[in-house]
């Protein structure tokens, strides 16, 4: 096939983005659909964007202090049962065992779709005094939710991600472990996925189910629709007066400790797709990308091309994820296409005439801007590309957020703005869930969160037009 | 407490085996069970244990160009049931799920158990030429077999392990990767884990339901009985004639590839306990222990004694993996007690005395030998020590080994060895699994394997005395 058949492959992204994101997840090698509804495989380039997610955030926690552990997938369902705004949030959407082996189960279990009451059982086995405290755990596991609407990595039925589960002696500890850990991943979104977050509280009606506060980490998508990246919960002592979990406290005196929940998935790699891809296919943040230089012999037939190749591929490869493409049963314009499509983010090309010249040819994936380099200053400047992506990347989608906020005074000019340039609705709000269902029904948008950084834009609430209490960001989600 | 009690809290190891296990599990905090039978919480100690496993052995992994995956966790039944040994061999010990959210499921979905049937499905989609050949996955994730006796890490319900799963243009690289990845494990058990292993063949009887042979390495427990730490499997073209995958050849014609399949789990935790383990408690070889260096201050009150422990700690922690007790509940005696139990490495004492003379004392947990080593050669002292410690321990083992492996002629004499001095027992077979049959009803012992090193020990099988086709290994196992 020629490049120009190639390209054509993937869906315009102004013209059908749902359908150019799956053509991207698939074409890409990211993940495939698999014969269940709703379960994808990630295949080894998707694996890997996750496993460098992980190893970043992982070293994070670690400082944290935040010990990782294992914990059954299984619950059984007298156990998540015990704390009841959490079973109803959870129980329509879980998947049920009933069979063990030959044995019919006396009581059925579901598999985890989040694990709040297996890690509270082990609370209430481990805890004794203050001096047990805090304790701080983290998994890194797959969950099943039984989604009926289903899109690889944003919403499968079967995703990866870490739940992190801490108890404290204090309400303020808790409260300040929560903040942190949230900061922690807008770090991992800002740094490592070159996404600008929007931080802030969920409101009542869209916090997890069993939470005191949820706050949460949102990005926006090409479409300008968000994507909830990530949350962080404080429970108070919801779980754990539900599960009787007790300590000895500095007086002597039985008391219930305070909990937090907090959790990042597989779902940032779709956010990362949406965030940052084109026509051209996936692009992929330098510190996030499973190769960041590929090399591509031109005319490698010729005298030294591919000993020089070769070469330039060891030297790179000691310092950056750096991939040789020698396969010969493709012409040179497929291997481009199929790199930027791949979203690698610096290609190298070497011929002929750039070995003469002691140069070679240095193209980056989000401006396509082609340099030619001397090889003496090779490493240098791969070091200086790949910081200025990582920048430049994310500052294309700050510009995007700032083109795609904007602030509306009544229902009119909400549905309006969100008509004519779909992105972050910033109002005035009562606080009222009457008000936030009825924006909900006219415009498709749910609240983000209200934003920690509050601006002063208004008096009064963008529904009822009574008192406001916060101002809220809105957005249609996925 | 004191610490007389303390140390009587650990059922004696002589005395029963089982117990002494199931006591270290839980005391050094590697585990506990749950409500759910046969489904343990792995804690942090524990699990980091299996995080240091699971590093040097993706290492190798990778460096084998073996990449990693993710595919569902639930199989379709009709899927499990396409290649038949094998859906004989599992579907009576599989977890099934029936139901979805409010759904009942039109096909009940099992957990995997092994996933050889998912990453066929995968493969057959994504084969097309002997250019996209070989195929090499892996994924780490967790796996349910419903167990009717259960044992914390050696045989429980749900585990940890890698699963790796490739494909290959011919039979004889499919064969050599399967013995390679046998290599690496036999390496991961002696190089990181500090015991010495048997490597071989599985018999007919023994081998994975659906392979064409199995490999295999055993170790050897404090007890003599056996435990296979990991498998290696050389399918042929059994699953992929099952599920019709197929590549045109070199000469343009269709045809199956041959597979293979291999795994390590989180049983080697109970492998490692069990191998080194004494009436003291867990004793962990340094490469794998989550905590080389405890240091301990001697009486912590005085002078100087807690700001010289914090200064060395944070020398030694650049390099080594330390952990300061500054905990002041508990009795000096306690916290000797405790890490012994937990089987770190090397106990640093440091006291006013120690301070004075600028030494400190090292107790070795394997041979709990004290030294009284100056603090300018500290670092040295200590990096010679765990090496020592390191080999020591592989050598007890080899040495236990040695003293518990028997030749047997007839079953009469099988029978009075394993009885004697319970352990491996060497005889020639004569490839029947009647003979092994009888065998295993006789003594309760398993064929091991055949091993790659044949040694001359006579022509007649120790059962039928009939000629003999190979010398196998057999005992009794875990």
């Amino acid at each position: 096939m020629n490049n120009k058949e190639f390209v054509k492959e993937i869906t315009n992204i102004e013209e059908d983005f749902a359908k150019w994101y799956t053509d991207i997840v698939v074409k890409a090698d990211l993940a495939d659909y698999t014969g269940a509804k709703g379960f994808i495989a990630i295949k080894p380039y998707g694996y890997s964007i996750w496993e460098n997610i992980q190893q970043y955030a992982d070293k994070k926690f670690k400082e944290q202090g935040i010990q990782n552990v294992y914990f059954p997938s299984l619950i059984p369902e007298s156990l998540l049962n015990k704390e009841k705004e959490h079973v109803e949030g959870f129980a329509p959407e879980v998947a049920w065992v009933t069979q063990g082996g030959t044995e019919k189960l006396e009581e059925k279990l579901c598999i985890r779709p989040t694990s709040e009451t297996i890690f509270c059982m082990q609370f209430e086995k481990d805890l004794n005094s203050w001096r047990d405290l805090p304790i701080k755990y983290n998994q890194w596991c797959n969950v099943i939710r039984w989604e009926k609407e289903t899109r690889p990595f944003l919403r499968s039925r079967e995703f990866l991600w870490q739940e992190g589960h801490t108890i404290h002696e204090t309400k303020e500890e808790a409260e300040s472990l929560t903040r942190r850990m949230l900061d922690i991943y807008g770090n991992v979104v800002e740094e490592l996925l070159a996404v600008p977050v929007l931080k802030g509280k969920k409101t009542e009606k869209e916090k997890f189910a069993g939470a005191e506060d949820t706050y949460t980490v949102e990005i926006l998508m090409h479409d300008g629709r968000a994507l909830q990246a990530g949350t962080s919960h404080y429970f108070g002592q919801n779980f754990t007066k539900a599960f009787n979990i007790k300590f000895q406290n500095r007086d002597g005196k039985d008391e219930y400790p305070y909990q937090t929940s907090w959790g990042i998935s597989t779902r940032l790699i779709g956010g990362v797709i949406m965030a940052h891809g084109d026509n051209r296919g996936l692009k992929l943040p330098p510190k996030l990308a499973p190769i960041q230089v590929v090399i591509i012999p031109i005319a490698a037939h010729k005298e030294n091309v591919l000993e020089k190749s070769q070469n330039i591929y060891e030297e790179l490869n000691k310092k950056y994820r750096t991939k040789l493409d020698l396969r010969d049963n493709y012409t040179t314009g497929y291997k481009f296409n199929d790199w930027e499509l791949r979203g690698v983010p610096i290609r190298l090309e070497i011929g002929p005439r750039d070995i003469e010249n002691n140069t070679c040819v240095l193209v980056r994936r989000d401006t396509l801007e082609k340099t030619i380099v001397e090889l003496n200053n090779l490493e240098e400047k791969i070091e200086e590309l790949l910081k200025n992506i990582q920048i430049n990347m994310y500052n294309e989608c700050a510009k995007r957020v700032k083109e795609r906020t904007n602030i509306a005074h009544d229902l009119t000019e909400f549905e309006k703005n969100i008509e004519q340039n779909q992105g972050y609705i910033k109002t005035m709000w009562c606080g009222r869930t009457e008000c936030e269902e009825k924006i909900k029904e006219l415009t498709g948008a749910h609240s983000r969160c209200i934003p920690f950084e509050q601006e002063n834009i208004g008096k009064t609430c963008v529904c009822c037009g009574e008192e406001a209490k916060h101002m809220v960001i809105w957005g249609r989600q996925y």
